[in-house]
C-alpha cells in the first residue's frame, strides 16, 4: 500500500480522502495554504495521519522561509485548521522545535515523526495479529488448528487503515498483516453510520488489499457473531481508560455485547498514545456529541421528517469485561481477565 | 390519526408511503390495477395493512361485476402483487368466501377484516401500556413512581405503527396508548438501516402524533441504553417461536443485548398470529438475505466502492432469555421468566 501522505518532490503528497471511494485523486501539496484547506475539509483524517501532516506542513513553511516570524505563523495556521485534533498540534511542535537548525533539520524531524508513525503501526500489525492467532489456536475447534492454519473471518467497524495511519492500519493493520501471512478468508465491515467511513474508506482499502469482503448495516454485525460467521472482531480506540474500557466510534460497543455471547474474541489494536492512565473509566470521559444533521442525512439525501431531531454521540463505551485483547506498539493489556 | 388504508367514496383510499416523509399523497384507488400497481411499488406495506388491502381489492372487483370469472381473475391479480406477503393473500381468501352472497357481502366482510384488524392492535396497545407501567412501578426508583406517574422515555426500531397497521400500530401502539394517557416524555427512534423504516415512517408518525422524538443511527441504540437515557425498549415481531425467541428486524438483537445489560426492559408488542408455535426456536427459523444493493446505496448515492459486496440479512433473531415480556392482543408471555 502507498502512505496516504508523504513527502516527495519538495511537497507533500497526500490521497483526497474526500472523493473515496469514486475517485483516486493525490493532491500535490507546495503550500501552506493548500495544506491548511486540505486539513479543513477532511482530505487528510485521522489522528496519526494529522500528527504527519503538522510536521510536514512546518517542514514546508520552513523550506519556503519568508521574513521573520513567517514559520511560526504558518505552523498555527496548519494548527488552528482543526483546533481540536491533538496530534496535528503534537506534529506541529515535534517539527518547529528543530526551527533553529534550519529548514534541512525541520524536514528531517518531520520524516522522523512520518517513519516513527509507520513502525508504531506496523508493530500494532503484528502483536495483533500473532495475539489473534495465539487466542484462537487456544480454542478447541479454533480455526487456525491444523498445518496449514485454517483462514480467519474477521468483523471490524470504522476505518483503522493506512488512510488514517499513513501507512498501516491499528486494526486494519492487523487484518493488513493476516492477510500478507495468507490467513484472511473474509472481512465483514460495518459501513459506520452516520458518516459511513466503514464502507466508504474500509470498503476501498480491503478491496484495494485485494481481501475478500463484504460490507454490512451496522445492527447486523451483531446477527454476523450470533451467526458465528466471524472468528474474530478487531476495532481499534480513540481511548483506552486505565481500567480497560474502551472508547471507541459509536457502534463498537454492540460489537463487543455480541461477541462475548457469541464466545468470539474481541480485540482492540491500538497506539500506546491511547491508553490514558489519567483517566479511570470509560464513565470519565467526555463523550462528543456531533450535528444532528449527520444522522438526517444519508450520503446527502435527507431521510427523517422537516423539522425532526436526532441525538449523534461520536463514541460509545465498551465496559473492559467485554474487551479479550487491548494490543499496542508496546505491549497486550487483558482488561477481562484482570476483571474477572 | 388517520387509517393508511380504509374505504371511501366506493373505493380505496390509501396513504402513499413510498414518498413519505416528504409528501403526504393520498391515492384514490378505484380500480384493481392500481391497487396492484401501489402493493407492487410498496405505497402500501405492513403485514396487517396487506390484509386489508386484499380484502378490499376482492370487494372493488366484486362490485366492479363483469364477465364470469372476473372477480376471481382480480382477486388472483391482487394477490399475486406480493406473492410471499401472507397476510396479504389472507385476506383475499376472506373477502372472496363471500363472493356468493353478492358485492355487499364481500364489502361488509373486507370492512370486518378491517375493524378487526384495529380493534387487534389497539388491544395490544393497550395491554402493552399496562404492562410496561406495571413492570416499571415495581421497579426500585422506577420512573412512573409518585402521582402523577413520571413520563416514560422509549427506545423502538423499525416501523410498528399505523403505517404498517391500518389505524393502530404494535410497539407504536403501544407508545401512542401511553402518549393518550400523557405518559410519554421522548421516544428515541432508530433510523433503521438499510431501508431507513425508522427515521422516514416513525419519524413521520412520531411528529404527527405530536411526541418528542429523537432518530439517532441503529448503532447508538446500545448507547441510548447504557447511558439510561430510556425506561422501555419497545419493538414488534416478525415471528414469535415456541420457545419465545423473537424474529423481527435486523437491529433488533442488539437494542435487547444492551437492555438486558442496562437491567431495562424489553418489550414486544405484536398480534397473536405471530406466535408460531410450530416453530420451536428462532434457530428453525430460515433469515431472508435481502439484495445487497439496500446496503451499498441509498435514494440512489452509491455508498461503497464499485463491485463491492454486501451481506444484507432483513431479520435477526432475539433469544428468548432477552426478553422481558411479549404482549399480544390475546395475553402476556414473559420468556425470561420461564428459561430461569
Amino acid at each position: 500500500m502507498p502512505r496516504c501522505i508523504d513527502w516527495q518532490d519538495d511537497g507533500i503528497l497526500l490521497l483526497d480522502q474526500t472523493v473515496l471511494p469514486r475517485e483516486e485523486h493525490w493532491l500535490r501539496i507546495g503550500a501552506v495554504d493548500e495544506l491548511v484547506d486540505a486539513i479543513r475539509r477532511l482530505a487528510v483524517r485521522g489522528a496519526p495521519a494529522l500528527g504527519v501532516a503538522g510536521a510536514l506542513g512546518v517542514a514546508l513553511a520552513a523550506r519556503a522561509g519568508g521574513p521573520p516570524g513567517a514559520v511560526d505563523t504558518a505552523a498555527r495556521r496548519v494548527r488552528e485548521a482543526r483546533p481540536t485534533a491533538v496530534n496535528l498540534g503534537w506534529g506541529v511542535d515535534r517539527a518547529l522545535a528543530r526551527l533553529g537548525d534550519g529548514p534541512d533539520a525541520v524536514l528531517a524531524e518531520a520524516l522522523a515523526v512520518l517513519d516513527e508513525e509507520v513502525t508504531r503501526c506496523r508493530e500494532v500489525g503484528e502483536r495483533g495479529a500473532d495475539v489473534l492467532l495465539a487466542l484462537l489456536a487456544g480454542r478447541a475447534g479454533g480455526p487456525p488448528g491444523g498445518d496449514p492454519p485454517n483462514r480467519l473471518r474477521i468483523l471490524t467497524h470504522c476505518n483503522t487503515g493506512w488512510l488514517a495511519c499513513v501507512e498501516w492500519g491499528t486494526a486494519l493493520g492487523v487484518v493488513r498483516v493476516l492477510h500478507e501471512r495468507g490467513l484472511v478468508a473474509r472481512v465483514y465491515a460495518d459501513e459506520t453510520r452516520p458518516l459511513l467511513q466503514g464502507a466508504r474508506l474500509t470498503g476501498y482499502e480491503l478491496a484495494r488489499m485485494g481481501v475478500d469482503y463484504r460490507i454490512v448495516v451496522d445492527s447486523a454485525g451483531p446477527t454476523v457473531l450470533a451467526r458465528r460467521m466471524v472468528d474474530a472482531v478487531l476495532v481499534g480506540a480513540d481511548r483506552v481508560a486505565a481500567n480497560g474500557d474502551v472508547v471507541n466510534k459509536i457502534g463498537t460497543y454492540p460489537l463487543a455485547l455480541a461477541a462475548a455471547r457469541a464466545g468470539v474474541p474481541f480485540l482492540v489494536a491500538a497506539p500506546e498514545s491511547t491508553v490514558d492512565a489519567g483517566t479511570a473509566s470509560g464513565a470519565d470521559t467526555p463523550i462528543e456529541d456531533r450535528d444532528p444533521a449527520e444522522v438526517l442525512s444519508f450520503a446527502g439525501v435527507t431521510t427523517g421528517p422537516a423539522g425532526a431531531g436526532a441525538y449523534n454521540p461520536a463514541f460509545d463505551i465498551t465496559p473492559a469485561d467485554l474487551v479479550t485483547a487491548i494490543v499496542t506498539d508496546r505491549r497486550v493489556i487483558r482488561p477481562a481477565e484482570a476483571g474477572s
